[in-house]
């Protein structure tokens, strides 16, 4: 059985999609064993108590400096003993050690179709922003391996999802939500869970 | 009723998409007064003359300098009074004096969802070989109004359309234009038929 750890920053509504998928049975063969937040306050902990799973939490703050959060932040996740890592809007930099150790063992969700509206600081609604800005009629959302490189990873499952006339990013945002990231993210870890996706040349194979 | 001029360099898959569709009443209010090869042994002017439509060539390697083919280029072009523009895999670079003449009349059709694979040098068969390089699982094609730069005007429709796991460039290349370009290029062009394309600060709305 798939052992997860979900890294997170915020809400955590893809959290939920992922703890959905499991009560629904669209994710089998896998359970969450930790939530690892970077903020005490992210709701994200809240829902993980609601379901009974570890509620952790490590900032880059309470560290002295970058390379003593790394070491710890990565112990803390060993100790999950994790066979996939989840990064569900997390907001901290992955340390490149812990990139090697979990080799095509991490993923993430962008709300874009990559390689539109990725690269170094974009995330979250300045994603939408900047696709509302280009005026692009398809947007969606990606889920990927994470590399060393910002959004460059071996992609697993890609959604379109249409722009409506009158969309704000708040609007668009919420709809990707819906419409890509709630679904992708949970086939996504369900087709890991039954190994089903392979990398080759850093690309993905779906079985 | 809108009269179209249409440039092409090769086959005229996409003009055949256009002339099928002012036939079949998907396009209505238009209709094409002329199509314009740089390539005398474009296939393009064999399904213009076998449809009625004027065929006609000018190519730069007729002209001493650029200046010369772009003066002439344009004149050409005027003769024919066109009311759209419709680029459809015209491989010549569009004069600026054009550009400017023919604000929001001139169409271009990208085999990708713009911003991905789109930019100087990446048109044909070389976006679907980036696309797969990059091993996305959606891609598709953009109508977009032309401007100074390359592949940066104004979206008028983009259709994704999904990657499938043993493609290669020309088996994508095949589906996007089936599944896509023969589609939006069509749709495109009768909105602009209709008055229902307005650009509003350097972005589309559909009326």
């Amino acid at each position: 059985m798939l052992r997860i750890v979900v890294c997170v920053s915020g809400g955590g509504t893809n959290l939920q999609a992922i703890i959905d998928a499991v009560e629904n049975g669209i994710i089998t063969n896998a359970k969450i064993g930790a939530v690892i937040s970077n903020n005490a306050n992210a709701y994200a902990l809240e829902r993980a108590k609601k379901y009974g799973i570890a509620g952790d939490c490590i900032s880059p703050k309470q560290f002295e400096d970058r390379e003593s959060f790394n070491h710890a932040f990565l112990e803390k996740v060993n100790s999950y003993e994790p066979d996939l890592i989840v990064l569900a809007g997390f907001l901290v930099v992955i340390p490149g050690q812990m990139i090697q150790k979990y080799r095509n063992q991490i993923i993430n969700i962008h709300p874009s179709l990559i390689p539109s509206f990725c690269g170094t600081g974009c995330y979250g609604l300045k994603v939408h922003e900047k696709a509302l800005e280009r005026g692009v009629k398809v947007t969606g959302a990606t889920v990927h391996f994470v590399d060393e490189g910002t959004d460059t990873g071996p992609i697993i499952l890609q959604q379109p999802v249409m722009v409506e006339p009158e969309d704000t990013p708040e609007i668009l945002q919420r709809r990707v939500m819906e419409q890509a990231e709630w679904k992708i993210l949970p086939q996504a870890i369900n087709l890991i869970a039954h190994g089903k996706v392979k990398v080759v040349n850093g690309k993905t194979i779906i079985l």
